[in-house]
């Protein structure tokens, strides 16, 4: 089978026999960085783009690091840079990118659907690493790649996903990736945080997030964006880690062998508390090494995965 | 013919032999850009530090790539950074860089002459990516490749340059460079924004846009400072596209296969109008491609146009 | 003998053995960097990050450059980033990090400790790039390598630190680094400037500059902190000069051959003359240079010293 999609910009868009063989990819790749020589020549000539129009430490590296472990030259330009500033338009800065023959562009962008347009524009393939509170498609499949490392598959299990569903663009990939893949999705939070008809997306959404977590597989707390949402949606932290936050104490309900997973970065304290993210259950930093595997398995991929053997 | 020169200033320093030969050198050099491995091993070993006192996104992004795909080492430094910020002098800067050894030294200063200062002190080459308002001759070299590219030659064509010519390096080192390679250039602009004597360098000064254009080869639109020049010089962006834009309309008047060009970031609608940008003569594009292919011919001429043959 | 430390935290933990393997494997590295084709294979495959809390043009660059001449994998996060201003703890940031398979981390912050806090958590090897007021054992290192480099020994030679002794990382690691190396340190400067037990170290305190200069092989300048200290410390630029700059008239007195140093950058005209700062007893380019070389030499020791021959 041969990975024909140019783009990687949403769950949606992506097939189930595509994601496995994404995942499937990122096993291989994953080797790669455990090795001492970290370093294939698979794309040895390709030039990646890294256009980041919000800022993100743990994102951006994670595609820097993927971009140099497979050869290829990796361009960052973020949002502080001037075109941008002079105000140009996205598209126009877009075309020319492209007229310097990048082969692909990431994109993180504060507006839903700013990828799905370059892509529409643009004969590189594109890479949406997060845009508005849309989608975050490589963060699902990494996720889909440490819950089935942790457990072999992922049909089946139930996931629970804690916390401000509304503005989390985690949750909607998360949601549509895991129900995908044949897992039962279960939401809980904030009343306020959960949008109404979320359910048709097929998850269901629990009375309490002790609901939610008590029988799941697998708990996926959001970030809480404190800046935002602190004195406005709820009171206090304290009061946001007692009624929502996974705490020792709420732990103690779950499953024993539950997997515990965090996006980052973590608010030690608010929605999740200090010993669970540093506890046995916590799987939070094999998500980051993932996140380095699921994006070397999509620039290796939507390059056309054919490796690059020209001698020079 | 060996190239012997070890920076690049401006376009009055170069000869017309060089120029020819930088202009053969890169046409040799897109096509590696054009190959599906876009690097050589060219400049293996080399440092080029890419030194950004005004932001930019294309111009560094441009020479960036093309040290990447020549195999050499690319360092950035931006005006952010501390030094700057703690007040040291730009030569005491500029030797401590020297210091680490590296090979070119690509600056953008908003000083006119900062270039021409560093060349005088440093042992490595420079290469003046915009310095104030005085000159921006990798800009130009790439114009001369555009247009030589779309009509064969240089020499005989008429080529306007409309806009704020006072304020632009661009105007400044293409009306040196076309000229010298033969061709005519005539002038046209708000009268605030046409220097007086501006005719001492060669061109004419048209009494209108329309006049300016109407038998050109080539129209190459200046981009207006929206930020400085607004209410200042004149009085709204209509009417300023009204006068001295280039409309769908005005092109009507023009020769049929001229050549559109603008050095970006195009602000459409004032300067230029957008179905012009995207209309078929719009050679706007090629420019950036053609931006890269100059800059990696620059790098290897300074370089001493040897190839490196080293095996390892 | 084979260098078995994992970090680079400060001078005092380095052995006098260990220094020397570091000058001399120094030594080698700078010959790579006077060569035409300034690179090597010898990390290729390996990822160093350079994470910069501080601000800083020179020590981050010349980081960067020795890990790209050793064909390394260069990563820079910057303070400006996002999970830093998210609030994220340093050691989650770090846990994060190191998920990515680093090699190496390099850390400047302005928290004293900080990178030793991390060098406790992290299994990749740390290398302290400046912390708060408390150690730059690389810029030790340098001025050693620096001072050996002109004199053919350290031993017995007397080097005068002046200035702010007491906010200068600089002149802490110095002070170490001279003395466990078995030459004799004295220091100079505003008593407010000069902290009370300094003498525990091992180091004298000179009565004046001039007592602290004339007989000395060595002085060391050190910069200061405008910003700072204007106003509060002494009142005027030049008033410090005369009474603690290191002046024309003031070299007068000195050994004629005496070796003159600053970490950089330099205030011309306040801690240092702009003649001696450019006089033939300035060494100050010099440890630039060598910043390079020992930087080199401690990414190829703490990596294990093996090159990596790994054909592809």
């Amino acid at each position: 089978m041969k990975f024909k999609r140019k783009n990687i910009l949403d769950m949606e868009s992506l097939s189930v026999d595509e994601i496995f063989m994404i995942l499937d990819t990122a096993k291989q790749m994953k080797d790669i960085s455990a090795r001492p020589v970290k370093k294939v020549p698979t794309l040895r000539g390709k030039t990646v783009v890294l256009f980041f129009y919000e800022p993100s430490t743990r994102t951006r590296t994670s595609f820097d690091i993927a971009a140099k472990r497979l050869s290829a030259d990796s361009i960052s330009l973020s949002a502080g840079s001037s075109s941008l500033i002079k105000g140009e338009s996205l598209i126009d800065t877009a075309k020319n990118l492209e007229s310097m023959n990048p082969d692909i562009i990431v994109i993180r962008h504060s507006s839903s659907g700013a990828p799905h347009m370059l892509a529409k524009f643009l004969k590189a393939s594109v890479i949406n690493a997060g845009d508005g509170m849309h989608a975050h498609p490589t963060q699902s499949l990494l996720d889909l790649m440490t819950v089935r490392e942790h457990r072999g598959r992922i049909e089946g299990l139930r996931i629970a996903i804690i916390g401000d569903i509304a503005h989390s663009r985690v949750a909607r990939s998360n949601i549509t990736g895991f129900i995908k893949m044949g897992a039962d999705v279960v939401l809980a939070g904030p009343p306020t945080m959960i949008p109404s008809g979320i359910e048709t997306l097929g998850a269901s959404v629990a009375a309490s997030v002790d609901e939610a977590v008590e029988k799941s597989d697998v708990i996926m707390m959001l970030r809480i964006q404190k800046e935002r949402e602190k004195n406005i949606l709820f009171s206090t932290e304290r009061e946001y880690s007692n009624v929502y936050g996974l705490t020792k104490k709420r732990l103690k309900h779950c499953m024993k062998d539950v997997l515990i997973m965090h996006p980052g970065p973590v608010n030690r304290g608010v929605e999740i508390s200090p010993e669970v993210v540093d506890g046995p259950c916590s799987i939070i930093l094999d998500q980051v090494t993932n996140g380095v595997a699921v994006r070397m398995a999509l620039f290796y991929l939507v390059s056309g995965g054919v490796q690059n053997d020209d001698p020079d």
